[in-house]
Order: structure tokens, then C-alpha cells, then sequence
């Protein structure tokens, strides 16, 4: 008997209900992304509509369906997984591949004439749907983005999340919100704005001094913010705000209003306001609501340029929070050398005893991601994810790459290392070596203030793409200060467009993590934050350099010394003297031995 | 008593006489850029329009004229020379500065609504025209291009250039021109293309294999080339070709028109044609003979990449240009290095010298650029050029710069070298050995094919930077076969945008030429030439590297070999092992001994 494919009925009659929706309202095609009206990058489960419909679990994913065919595009992180849960729903898995036509450019390329393509504008950002409405106009066709068709649809949609919001207070906070909306407001006037609508939700949480939990991951609440020329409101369910922190932003002069509200608060902007907007994070829907005579200022949210220059003040609490992140780093691989072989460890041993050592450190507050633990093979696949379904028990020989990060009150963390398991091959310590010459080059590298970050690339890829290897991903995001782990503007992957935001100013925080992935394999991985500093001015200019954040040894038992140079190693031993250092006072017994053991001079 | 300033009556006359024709044709601004039909770096005398009207009389500058304004846009290489040549003509230089506003931005931003803007547009790129013109619109100003009032006022204006057209010939011509327009044709298809309309001189001489000497340096002559379904047209004076090139072209079955015909046949391209055009080297007044109903297909010339990526037959002319150069130059130093403090030598000297050694080289047609020698303070500006009226003698301490190239029936070389006078001091050359150190950086590097070229230039600069010097122009250009010595797609510069044109592929030949420049006092600069090679395809993709085409000893005494890495040392003395080898047999006497004493290794 031949094995029949499971139909996944719930999905195939969600899509037949869209089609009977789609059909009443004359669309050809609905789109749905994986998106939310603050355009993050995890979402509340109100904004998983995708997933709901098309049955697809991913993070990342966009859901396209017709009359005559249904499409989910992922990237090659999730095709295992999408085909799996794809299976029986009459979706078809389009792989996004790089360089290649994504679901947009598809749905520009199939219009017909006269057909119509709708997307909930409440999720689609302003810039993606003048991309899309310009080529389907070039078509003949229509957009639509004034539709909701979930709602109709869903009947148990999720609640929109309701955490308590907090504030976040000195000493922490090193600058109050009087003097961070006095700033925004001056960077309005000189960009020529009255008005100013704010989507994103780190940019509201840095500009209130607030934080949430509405989100994994990142500590950040649903909320909105729109800045008038004699007001300030934030709009935010009340039920989330005790009285102490409401009656402190009510004392700042900030109107308090529903999260429901902001439809109408921006139906009500004034006809002759310049309303400053980031068409790339605030979405078409919610722009619908203004006037058309409304004047637009075009660019970066001025906020995302401030978190991103962490202060003389804030660096001090970053530099304490990498401190306690050292230190319960090594605690946990004090602990892993010693369970290996004695007992029995996996991928998920390994986030649990990670999560247990971050949290007996002072103003820890959460992961600040997933942790990655893979093990040879996993670790080739660099979004890795171990779980209770599926993971390896560490044991034989290889590598494990662990990839983690913690939130603190006082900063961000974000690390990857490498650990040798029983003894690692030739080959395997060689990309080891090669990744951390990428390390150490962009980590020496001087620069003059203001390249646009993309452009620094090469330096840490010079010594890998020597050997003809490379790795896809970027080799650095920008980190918040006990905000989002990723965030903007600068970005140094050699892929990504060299904008002029995303310009190298002191003081802000990047990673610098180059890899080799060998799939099936392993994976190679070393990660260091890195904070821009002064490096001063001469002739030529003013230059900035990297101090190294991130604390914690590099397991030299991965490398294979004889490969460095002399420079090289000069960094790599004043690295692990600085760790040295500054975690032993922090740490004792095992983890102590452990520190002083892998910090010993190469 | 005072000076009075000189009054420029030649320039003030026709200045008013200009603005007597704008106000007859109801012009309120004109603009007369530093451009001719072909967008070439070298203009023939007949488009020197800009030069004739403000007696400025540098290779590059914008002139722009109101009724009660008018302003010459000048880069600081012209700072000095436009002062002096501006003063009493009532013409003010506007000093153009990086990330500035231009002269069309300067345009568009004083227009008042209604206003009108004028520039022939047989001198005005179609993308610049969009631009201004979208501009202009959003003003209510508008844009007028079908006016050349130069004609009407510059009754000396000059005629056009007449120099013989000659074929480029095997063996040196390694691929025939039915192959070359065979391959156009087929890229023309794949982009959707039955048209194909070029005004570039470079890319009309490779494509026919025909050279000129219109222009200075550039052998390229003045024409156009239209490519339909069904035939091929070449726009020349039929006074330029003598029997033998017309009927060679003539058999290839191309059809040969006069040079004043190309509107007529860009008017008769029939209304279904889709033309590919690239917006940014044809000129708007050109594209506006077109029927409005033509389609146009825009992108870069199939020609420039075509003609950017050397074949291997190529490459080994190249090579033995590069050898008889190098050999050239060695006569030339070991003629310098005696004459120094034997006999007055001065920068003049030096350019007539460079040229005597280089005509005694087989194959040699004219310099590929005007030689820049320049003595310490004068070697501080990157675009210095020694005149009778103003030049240095070579004497006493210091370094002297000498950037050269030539022209060869078998490829086209540029190189800088450093040569020492007297004694030079030690931070002259520790400048030198930081700038040889981006030299070997970026001479060593390996990268993935296709990677944007604009991406690499971190490399060169890293060892620079490191010590808080940078340097102005980009680190490298793109360099013709026999043809241009500036030439695209690519370009080494963290300065230029990193477009998907700028792509890395096999066979480019790119400057590599790091610099300091320390005004007043000294500049330095080497450069080779190198071109691109595949290094080998491994699992992460294909590689490519350089190889160093450029043959000639970079002077030790300039340098503090202390300062470099036993690597760079390696890569320093494996060089000139490789230039003494080669050289060698093409060299005797004092220029032999020259060349072994200079590549001794350090």
C-alpha cells in the first residue's frame, strides 16, 4: 500500500473561507506577510496570521494565495520545517533564495490587467507598498490595502499581549525622557518637521525610558507614539500601566492614551503639519489615517540614531553587564568540561544550564535571543534551534558552536563561542583559526568616522575569502542598550546596501561574528561585541576603533596556533588578559580554575 | 594706490551677450557643463564651450549664468588656477566640496516657480536631464534642452576634430569585430533589445577595432554607432577613414554615415524598436530625435563590461606592453638617478625624458595621460601638472612623485613610483611604507567573484587607517586595452556607489594606488596595474585574485623596511624578483645595472 499524503484539512478550509472572502471582495490575490503594525521582528500572536492560515510555524514567511494556487516564500532556514508543515494544505513552499525574485516581485510579475492584490496596509510598511502599488500599476493592476480579511476569518485570534510596563531607571537610564524628547524635538525642527509618528517599538521604549515583555526576546510593549508641536502622547493599553509610572510620564507632560487611539489621534493631525515618518517602519495603513494635505518628512527616525550612540554613561553599565555575562559564561563552560563525558549533556542541557548561570547574576532580565547550541552538523546551520523533537547529545568528537545572549538592566549581550568536543580535527581547528583572524582584524581595524559600515566588511573576510572560504550571513548588527539585539542603522555585511544612515558613529555597538559553515558538518562561529570609540582627530580626519565588550575566553583548544601571526597573537593573548582580568574577581572555585586555564597565554 | 582688479572685457562681453539671447528666448538660467555628445573625459576644442565663455580654462567645471548671477563650479584640484583666471569677469567660483551641493542641485534649489532652466541637451546626460528636471518640476520651474545659444554667440567656435581613423589590428586585436557584434546582439536579446544605440568613444573603438586620435591620450575618435535588427551603422567623417578601413568595415557589412547623420537615424528608428540605451552616457538632446513611441530597454553598454573583461590572448599582450614599459621606465630612473646632482633636472625634464624612453619601445603609440611629476609640496596634489610658467626643480631633500603611463598597440599602463631625493626624512618614509603596505594588502587579497568592487577598497586602506592617514581619490580605476586609461564598470573606492555595474569579474584590469598627501609638504602614491584572475572554485563559491601586471622596482631608499610584516617583505622581494626576471632581457648598461640594484631583496 502506497503511503497517501495527509490532508491538513484545518489549513485547506481556512484557504477555501480567504478564496470565498477574496471572491466578495473581487481580489485576484491576498498577500500575508509575516508582520505586524510595528514592523518587529517577533510577534504577538495577534499578528500571526500567517501562521494561523497557512499552518507554516516559522518566524519568517510570506503567505501568498490566488483562486488557482496558494504560496509560502522561506528561506533555506525553514524549507525542512515548511515542507513538513506544508504538507496536505494545498500550499506550495517557494524557496527565497538570495538574489532571487521574492513574493513582491512575484506578485508584480503575475498581474494581470485590471486584477487586484490585496494586503492588510496595517502590516505592510509604507515604502514595501509604494514598491508594490508602482509595479502593479505599471501592470494594469490594483492594490488594496484597506482589508482585513483575518479578522473575519479567525475566529480565536489571540488577545493582544497586555504585560506590565516598566520603567527603566537610573542609574541605568543615564539620560531622563525630559532631555531625550527635548533632542528628538530639536532634531525635528532642524529636519523641518512639527509633527513626528513613531511605529517601532525600541525607538518608543528608548525614547520613554519604558520597557515590556510583550514580545520574546526583546523587552519592549505594543504601543504607538505621536509628537506635536505642543504634544507628546503615547499610545498604550492603561490596563499596563500601574500608577506610579503612569503618574511619573503623566509629570513629563505625556498625554496617555489608548493603544486603540492612535487611528483617530492621527485623522486628527493638522492639514498644515510636516509629520516626520521612517517610511521603511511605519506601515501604509496606519498613514491612511492622515489627511492627504499633511506635508511628509521622509527619514531615519531620529531615535534610532540616538539609542545607537550609547553614551559615555551607558557604556560604563554595558561594560559592568559584560562583566556579570563573563562571568556566568564561565560558570556554564566551567560546568560543561566537567559534565562532558561524565554525563550525559545535549543542545537542550546546554540552553537550560546557560539560562541557570545568567540568571544568578545581578539585573539580569532575560534571554536576549534563542540560544543556538548545535553540535557538529546543527552547529553548520547558523539559525540553529535545538528542540525537544530534535537535538544531539554532545558526545564523540567535534565542535559545538553555542551562540547566546542575555538582557541585563544595564546592557545587552550577544556571544558566540566555540567549544572543542573530545579532540576537534585538523580542518575544524583551521576554521576555527581562520574565523578568528576575521575576529582579530576587524577588531584592530581603525576607521574614519562616518564610513558607511557595510564598506568594513572586507576587513574581517580578508583572511577567510584568502583560503576561499566565506559565510552568507553579515558579519555584524548593531545591539541596543537593554533593548532589541538587533537594531539599526549600521549593519557591516558587504550584502547590504552602503546607505548613508548606516554611517559609523562613536558609541555604537556592533557585532563582529564571522563563520564557516561546512553543512552536515560544522559550523564555525566566534562572536565579540564591539563598541565604536574616538580614536582622534588628525590631518586626515577624525577616527574611530573598537573596544572590545564582550568577555569571555576563546577556547584556544579550537585553534591551531602555529597559523596566527605574530600580531595576531599579540591580540589574541592581551584579549584573554583583559578577560582575565576583569572576570576573576566575579567568579570562584571551578569557574575561576576555568577562567584562569583558558586565559593562559598562546 | 590701490590695485584696481583687472576687468576680463573678453568675458564680460560675452557674458552680456549670452544674457541678451536668454532674455530673448525667456531663459532664466543657463548652465554649460564641461561635456560633449559622447560624455568623454577629454573634450575636442569644438565643446569647449564652458572654457570659451568664463576663460576658465580647467579640464573640468560648471558654468551656470542668471541675469544677475553667474557662477563657476570648480573642484579644489581648480581652486587656484579658476581664481586667477576668473578675476574681473564677474564669474564667481563656487568651490565644490565632497558630499556638497552641486551646481544642478544649486539649479534646482534657487529656481523660482514659472522660472525656466536652460543647457543644450546634446551635452546633457538623459539621466542628469531626469533628475534636473524632476527637480525643476517639483518647483514649477521647468527644464528647456533644445537650445544651443553657444552656436549663436562663439563665431570662432572651433571645427571638429579630423585626425585618421586606423584599425586595430591582429595580432594585438585578439577578437574580430563580426564576433564582437555578434556578441552584442546576443546580449542585446537577452535583455529585450532589437536596438542599440552607443555614443561612448571607448566602446564604439572596441567594438569595431578602430582607434583615433582625436582627443588627447584617448585613442578614440569621434562618432556613434546605431545596431538595428538588420544593420549597423557608424556615424564618422568619411574624411577620417582612407580605402583599405572603409572597405574592411564595408566587407563586416557596416554601414558608414556621416557624423551629422546620427539625428536623422535616430529619428528613423522605427516606433516598435525597443532601444537599449544606458541613461548615463548618452546625452537627453540625442535620445530626443527618437519617435516618443520607441521603447526604451536601459542599462550599461553590453560594450563596457565586454570590453572591461580582457581575454586571455589580450592579457598576454598586456603583459609584454607591460614589459617593454617597465624597461622604458628603468631607462628612464637609471638616466634619473645619474643625472641627479649632475645636472639641472626639473619637473619639466622629467616628462620629456619619461616620453623619449617610452618612444624607443616597440609598439608604443602616446602617453595614456599628461605625466604628473611633482616634488615634494607639488607632489601633494593628486592632479598636479608642471607647466613652463610653473614647475619645481629636483634638488636638495625630499620625494619626488611620478605618475606615467603610455600607450601600446598591446595595452594601456599607469604607474606611480616614489623616487627619493637626497635623503628623505624618516616620516617621509614611514608615509611611504604605510602606503606600500595597502599596496601589498590589497595586491594579495583574494575575493569572491562578483563581489562589488567598491566593497575591497577596506583592504588597501586598513594599514592606513590603522595610523590615522586616509587619502581622497578612490585606490583604484578601471583601465582600457589599448583604450582609455580611466575606464568602468568597476572601481575601488569606499567613495563610489557600490551599484550592481561595479561587480568584480574575470579579466578587469584595476589600479591599485594608495596614497598620503600632506599639503605644502609631500605626497605620496604607488601604484600598479593588476587584473583579475580566478583563483578557483571551492565549496563557498568562486574566488578571484590579482595578478600584478605593472613591472617596475618600487625604490627601497624611500622606505623603512622595519616597519613591514615578514608577509609584505615576502610579497616586496617576490615582486621584484619577478620584475628583475622579466625586465632583465629587454634592458643593457646602466639601465640593467639600475634594475638589479633596485630589486635587490630586502
Amino acid at each position: 500500500m502506497s503511503t497517501q499524503p495527509k490532508t491538513n484539512g484545518v489549513v485547506v478550509e481556512r484557504l477555501a473561507q480567504t478564496r470565498a472572502l477574496m471572491r466578495r471582495e473581487n481580489i485576484d490575490a491576498y498577500l500575508v506577510p509575516s508582520a505586524d503594525p510595528h514592523l518587529s521582528e517577533y510577534l504577538p500572536g495577534y499578528w500571526q496570521g500567517r501562521q494561523w492560515l497557512s499552518g507554516f510555524h516559522g518566524s519568517v514567511g510570506t503567505l501568498i494565495v490566488t483562486h488557482d494556487f496558494a504560496g509560502l516564500w522561506a528561506d533555506s532556514r525553514y524549507w525542512e520545517q515548511a515542507e513538513k508543515e506544508l504538507a496536505g494544505s494545498g500550499i506550495e513552499l517557494v524557496k527565497l533564495q538570495p538574489g532571487q525574485t521574492g513574493p513582491l516581485e512575484w506578485l508584480a510579475d503575475q498581474a494581470k490587467a485590471d486584477s487586484v492584490v490585496a494586503v492588510d496596509g496595517a502590516v505592510l510598511a509604507v515604502a514595501s507598498s509604494r514598491t508594490l502599488a508602482s509595479k502593479l500599476y505599471d501592470r494594469g493592476a490594483r492594490l488594496r490595502t484597506d482589508l482585513d480579511l483575518l479578522t473575519e476569518l479567525w475566529a480565536d485570534r489571540p488577545g493582544l499581549p497586555a504585560k506590565a510596563i516598566y520603567e527603566h531607571l537610573p542609574p541605568q537610564a543615564t539620560v531622563d525622557r525630559a532631555e531625550k524628547l527635548a533632542r528628538l524635538r530639536e532634531t525635528m525642527g532642524e529636519r523641518g518637521a512639527d509633527w513626528h509618528f513613531i511605529a517601532t517599538l525600541d525607538d518608543i521604549a528608548w525614547l520613554f525610558n519604558l520597557r515590556g515583555a510583550d514580545v520574546s526576546y526583546n523587552p519592549v510593549f505594543i504601543a504607538f507614539a505621536l509628537i506635536g508641536p505642543h504634544s507628546i502622547s503615547l499610545f498604550v493599553d492603561s490596563n499596563k500601566l500601574d500608577a506610579l509610572v503612569r503618574s511619573s510620564l503623566e509629570r513629563d507632560g505625556i498625554n496617555l492614551l489608548e493603544y486603540t487611539q492612535i487611528g483617530a489621534a492621527l485623522r486628527a493631525v493638522p492639514r498644515s503639519a510636516r509629520l516626520l515618518i521612517d517610511p521603511a517602519r511605519v506601515t501604509c495603513g496606519l498613514l491612511d489615517y492622515l489627511d492627504s494635505e499633511v506635508s511628509l518628512v521622509e527619514g531615519l527616525n531620529p531615535t534610532t540614531l540616538f539609542k545607537s550612540q550609547k553614551s559615555e554613561a551607558d557604556t560604563q553599565h554595558i561594560r559592568q553587564a559584560m562583566e556579570q555575562d563573563g562571568a556566568a559564561l564561565c560558570e556554564f563552560f566551567a560546568w560543561l568540561d566537567s559534565a562532558l563525558g561524565r554525563e550525559p549533556v545535549s543542545e537542550l542541557t546546554i540552553d537550560e544550564k546557560l539560562g541557570e548561570a545568567r540568571e544568578r547574576r545581578p539585573d539580569y532580565v532575560c534571554p536576549s535571543f534563542a540560544t543556538i547550541a548545535g553540535f557538529n552538523g546543527n552547529g553548520a546551520m547558523p539559525h540553529y534551534r535545538a528542540t525537544e523533537q530534535e537535538h544531539a547529545q554532545i558526545e564523540g568528537d567535534g565542535l559545538l558552536l553555542i551562540d547566546s545572549g542575555g538582557q541585563y538592566l544595564g546592557g545587552t549581550t550577544d556571544i558566540t563561542r566555540m567549544v572543542p568536543i573530545g579532540t576537534p580535527s585538523a580542518e575544524q581547528k583551521r576554521d576555527c583559526t581562520r574565523v578568528l583572524k576575521g575576529v582579530i582584524a576587524l577588531s584592530r581595524a581603525q576607521f574614519p568616522r562616518g564610513i558607511l559600515s557595510p564598506l568594513l566588511d572586507a576587513i574581517a573576510r580578508a583572511p577567510i575569502w584568502a583560503e576561499g572560504v566565506n559565510y552568507g550571513h553579515g558579519t555584524g548588527h548593531g545591539v541596543g542598550y537593554f533593548l532589541n539585539v538587533h537594531e539599526g542603522p549600521q549593519v557591516i555585511a558587504y550584502q547590504a546596501p552602503a546607505t548613508p544612515q548606516t554611517a559609523m558613529l562613536p558609541g555604537m555597538i556592533t557585532s563582529i561574528e564571522p563563520g564557516t559553515y561546512r553543512p552536515g558538518r560544522w559550523g564555525v562561529r566566534i562572536e565579540n561585541l564591539a563598541i565604536n570609540r574616538e580614536a582622534g582627530s588628525t590631518e586626515f580626519g577624525e577616527f574611530l576603533k573598537f573596544e572590545t565588550l564582550t568577555l569571555c575566553p576563546i577556547d584556544t583548544r579550537c585553534l591551531e596556533v602555529s597559523l596566527l601571526t605574530a600580531e595576531e597573537r599579540t591580540w589574541l593573548n592581551d584579549y584573554h588578559s583583559q578577560v582575565r582580568l576583569r572576570l576573576s574577581p566575579l567568579v570562584q572555585g571551578a569557574a575561576l580554575e576555568w577562567l584562569q586555564l583558558r586565559t593562559a597565554a598562546v
